[in-house]
């Protein structure tokens, strides 16, 4: 049974269970549950989960305390949303992407293949409309989402094997999820999905060609390098990957104002706190992989790259002709919004970047 | 007489004075000024500034209400920081190197040329010991200083005439201020300073032969496609403009902890939010100034790029070589931080946005 039919049942549902609930929320402290698809202290996220959680806390003097429960301790990691849909949690950070069974549309707001940075989704989601279709989303499950971080464009992953080209791709048995992994099939890799745990091993034995996770941060921790030394840039399928804190939608409004705009002004200063850890400690870990470890720090050959974004383009192109109205109303805002920012982010901050690359030594 | 004189003399300095203020401000609302540097509604920024005054009266429930004075309101642009040390405001809304007189360090805490992008700024100020730093500047000044807002790269400037390599820099009369006017002065630029509400006029007498200023959003409004058609990307020498809000720090430290930190936490936020308005509103300003008013957008020379590259060097090579411990102490540390998180922007992100610009098309 969900909340919302036992509620229904109870007699609870409706504006009567609202004007009841109110005044005991409004006066006294309050303790919700968060949920997270992530482990306990895994870098950059599992870590940022829980930082977002101390700054409620912190910010509503207690009045809104959050007790975090890493992936597994309440419930299942890839049942968060879940809990909150069935009121056992209040709250969940993940990543919208796991839903995609709910809505093909959710991967737009966690990132896509050949998609936005985490700048561009930001401007996206608060300046372009995309937290609007976000809630139109989230409206049919009775919870809103909000950005909570993002680990910027990550690493494209660890090849036992150098790539000499397209050809190379063929028959590689290469653990890479989601869309991504739709991206590589077309390139005519053998794509498989295995735990994180998993994939160590997997890469030793000789199951797995290639595999990639998240980036240097955390790919150190698992120690990759030990088993695939060749470490390819950028990922093409994940120019970003946003974090989302999903809220059951009315717990949430019947918060006073005060502790709603502290909900919502931490998650927003979290997608800065959680960037801001992986641009100063992926380079950091790349430089103890390159230095220490020996690891080979490529690029990948460009036809490859140019086969990707074709592949991308067939598989956007599939979900903005969707027959589900909301996944291709998501996929053309996403697509006008892009065609808009990315005329400045290429041709004025990666024209910064790049000439910086090319001339700027000291 | 400034603010801790006049406490001192009143008997008021010290630990004395935190134990007997402290009760009263804890217990009501109180009202604080938030003087400013930005116009009123100017995009972007003076914006951004009423945002952030508003967003910590409603995150604290009115306790601390933030009554916002533009420009010259109540003090003049460029004395908003003398306001809180001076204790006439309790707020300063602007960006850290209009106070270069007071310490050259702080140029660092807004953008140098060909020094950091918004998104190193933060990952340099927040996890690798910037702020720290930032703070010991500001300790001499009895404030705090938070990271408020940023830009992004902006546009290199309004040419009357294109460029056609170094060599047509020579001579050139061009608006551009602060650490980036010495670089264009090493390329041979005579360079000048003046107020934005008079730059249109001079661009349009001859007196100037062209000006920078902010990005398409601000540059728009101005008017300046009016009597310059060729407008350069991107700026090398404002890779990132970071805005910083200023606090008088014994008031801040003697608020209650839950209003620290939602000073804070909404600093954070506006960060975000304010790079997050320019990411999608200056291509939206620049499709209109070249699809309504004809403006040709250029990229600037390769030679005047290098040569910029070699100034910028000279410049920063010469404040790590200062003779003041602490300009000194944080350009090594701007430098060394640049030298790390430069890694993972020029091989990780800009190397996806150039792939994407190369091969992707939807």
């Amino acid at each position: 049974m969900d909340r919302r039919s036992f509620l229904k049942k109870a007699g609870l549902a409706g504006a009567g269970a609202t004007a009841l609930a109110t005044p005991a929320i409004a006066q006294g402290n309050q303790t919700w549950r968060m949920v997270t698809t992530w482990p306990k202290n895994f870098p950059g996220l599992g870590v940022g989960a829980q930082r977002l959680a101390d700054r409620i806390t912190a910010a509503s003097g207690g009045r809104l305390t959050i007790q975090v429960y890493a992936a597994g301790e309440l419930v299942p990691p890839l049942q968060s949303l879940d809990a909150v849909i069935d009121g056992s949690a209040e709250m969940s950070h993940g990543a919208a992407y796991y839903w995609q069974n709910k809505s093909a549309a959710l991967s737009f707001f966690t990132g896509v293949p050949f998609g936005m940075t985490s700048r561009e989704m930001a401007a996206w989601v608060r300046f372009m409309g995309g937290q609007e279709i976000w809630d139109e989303i989230y409206d049919q499950f009775g919870v809103q989402g909000f950005l909570s971080g993002d680990t910027g464009t990550q690493a494209g992953g660890w090849f036992r094997n150098e790539l000499t080209g397209l050809d190379s791709v063929k028959g590689l048995r290469f653990r890479t999820p989601g869309l991504g992994g739709r991206v590589w099939e077309k390139l005519g890799a053998t794509v498989t999905n295995m735990a994180a745990g998993e994939i160590f091993q997997a890469l030793q034995s000789g199951t797995l060609d290639a595999a990639e996770f998240v980036g240097p941060y955390n790919d150190l921790a698992l120690g990759f390098y030990q088993v695939a030394k060749n470490y390819y840039f950028p990922s093409f399928v994940e120019p970003g990957l946003a974090t989302e804190l999903v809220v059951d939608k009315k717990k949430y409004q019947e918060l006073p104002a005060d502790l709603q705009a502290i909900v919502k002004d931490v998650c927003q200063a979290e997608y800065d706190q959680v960037a801001s850890d992986f641009y100063a400690n992926d380079p950091r870990a790349l430089k103890t992989l390159v230095e220490q470890h020996g690891v080979n720090v490529r690029q990948f050959p460009d036809d490859i790259i140019e086969a990707g974004a074709k592949a991308a383009e067939e598989i956007l192109g599939e979900l903005r002709d969707s027959s589900d109205a909301l996944t291709k109303k998501t996929t053309e805002s996403f697509i006008e919004a892009l065609n808009i920012v990315r005329t400045r982010t290429e041709g004025t901050d990666g024209a910064f970047v790049e000439a910086r690359r090319k001339y700027f030594k000291i």
